[in-house]
């Protein structure tokens, strides 16, 4: 009897993304097991065993009689929960330290470049204008950190041993040494009046949409020594509320924003982002894949399912991440 | 018997530098012993047991019998070390961890801006231009510092955190955990060899004067991930050699640098610096002077040397720093 197949079913992303690039990783990695790329018309779908998917569309994963568990390729499972004919099996994130590492020093990177004034010293430059401002030490500067799961406090960790005050905010309560964390809705005010630059690391949720908003950018602190409070999302686009984030720059809410992520990728030429002098704009590159260690990460999963051993990072369906 | 006065000496530098701000800094700190600001005409120079000063005029410290210690405020000696009249009394330089936190601030956001290829993505947003380029891990990227001394080792750790190859070049021997160490001329190339992005923290002394400069550039790895190697230049600007960093970066030997200081400063608004499109320049801003936290330390050591104790980050006047 051969080993039942792992099936890749990957949609959109950049030429790093191509699904040929994928199965060719996951050969290396997966040893006797057959490893097809979906669609594939001679396929028996009783044979495949296993998925693993970057953005399927709604149905695709349905008609599997014998899927054991399905594997997603990125962090954010936001496209799969949208997902209501999804086989009910075991749901597994990726989770591995490569990612981390990456999304941490898109963190460090952008926390850095408010912090020390980059979009100032920047346009100096530009103007040939020899004028350094006053540079507060990293001590004075209050992070409060959107999200306090596996990636935010990796970058909390850092942020913390260059000096920063850092805090977190999550929906359940997590400890940290040197963090101080807020949790649940009834302390999201509190989190957010100490803060002078936010970081969203939040998962997408029905809860999560919208959220980063006027609403919440108006309770950051007023008293601000950067003059006016900063928002990074290197989250999901559809975190944000981007016509709020354009006013509350241009009312002085926010002194500025960094977006990796947008509502619509590639973000369309007319958006005003693009130009917009207070905003640090990214292709929702923070935290690339590493094809190499998410194919050995699922590999190694699947045989210690195979072994009886517990599946890790599992996602619960309940809270949708 | 009143104190021994302690007398301030400081040209140059910006609005933060006034004498006037160090001297009420001082009279907070000093308690009944007398601050006085240089020149006084009223003064009687044996009164003066110890001087704070910033980049004195050679022989504005020659004429004061009684003096005991001469404290520099800031982390470079080189305008002391010119003065052939400095009386022959200890010489302390500056070393709070205020100073150190901010020069790792600097360190690390611009080794980061390189490796996550800030320059191209801020012409990319100039330009409209949606295109993720492929990111390599920290991990792949060799990152070299020349100076491992408190500042040096303080970055260090922190690029070390982040998941960079880290290594350090001193003159003398130095050991850091997870740091790999070369020391002296012959290990030099050998330290070369293996960077990508070179930090510069050197003292400026007779020896390292002009070394950044075209042959040193050329030894750096040429298989740089980064396309071609990076240098950062934190420390003196009498270190580089100018004209060889721009032929450098016009034929590729380096491929981008971020100068915080130059040889002459203000840096002239006719200097091709401003406007070379691998250039991230600074106003001489990487690290700050807290002269809270720096009149503090004075104060401090003042009292422990008086109660027979030892002074700590003495000048060894034979090397120079």
């Amino acid at each position: 009897m051969t080993k039942g197949a792992l099936a890749l079913l990957i949609h959109g992303g950049t030429d790093n993304w191509s699904p040929q690039r994928w199965k060719a990783r996951f050969d290396d990695v997966c040893g006797d097991r057959p490893v097809v790329l979906l669609p594939d018309a001679g396929l028996d779908p009783a044979d495949v065993h296993y998925a693993a998917v970057w953005k399927p569309a709604p149905g695709e994963l349905a008609g599997f009689p014998n899927l054991r568990v399905i594997f997603n390729l990125g962090a954010g499972v936001d496209a799969l929960m949208a997902d209501k004919t999804l086989p009910q099996v075991p749901l597994v994130r990726v989770a591995v330290d490569d990612l981390t590492a990456r999304m941490t020093e898109y963190v460090v990177l952008h926390v850095l470049m408010h912090h020390r004034q980059e979009l100032y010293l920047r346009e100096s430059q530009r103007v040939k204008r020899w004028a350094p401002k006053y540079q507060w030490p990293a001590a004075a500067i209050n992070v409060g950190i959107l999200g306090l799961g596996t990636l935010g406090l990796d970058a909390a960790d850092v942020l913390k041993r260059l000096g920063f005050q850092v805090a977190g905010w999550s929906r359940s309560e997590k400890q940290a040494d040197g963090i101080e964390s807020f949790h649940g809705a009834a302390q999201l005010d509190a989190f957010l009046a100490r803060t002078d630059i936010l970081v969203s690391l939040l998962p997408l949720t029905p809860d999560t949409t919208g959220i980063l908003d006027r609403k919440m950018f108006t309770k950051l602190r007023r008293s601000s020594p950067l003059g006016a409070p900063v928002m990074i999302n290197a989250g999901r686009g559809r975190l944000q509320n981007e016509p709020d984030i354009l006013s509350c720059l241009d009312d002085g809410t926010l002194g500025a924003v960094s977006l990796d992520v947008f509502g619509r990728e590639p973000l369309p030429a007319d958006s005003p982002f693009w130009t917009h002098p207070k905003v640090v704009l990214t292709p929702h590159n923070a935290a690339d894949t590493d094809a190499d260690a998410i194919s050995r990460y699922v590999a190694e999963q699947i045989a210690t399912f195979e072994a009886g051993g517990a599946l890790r990072n599992l996602v619960d369906r309940v809270r949708g991440y």
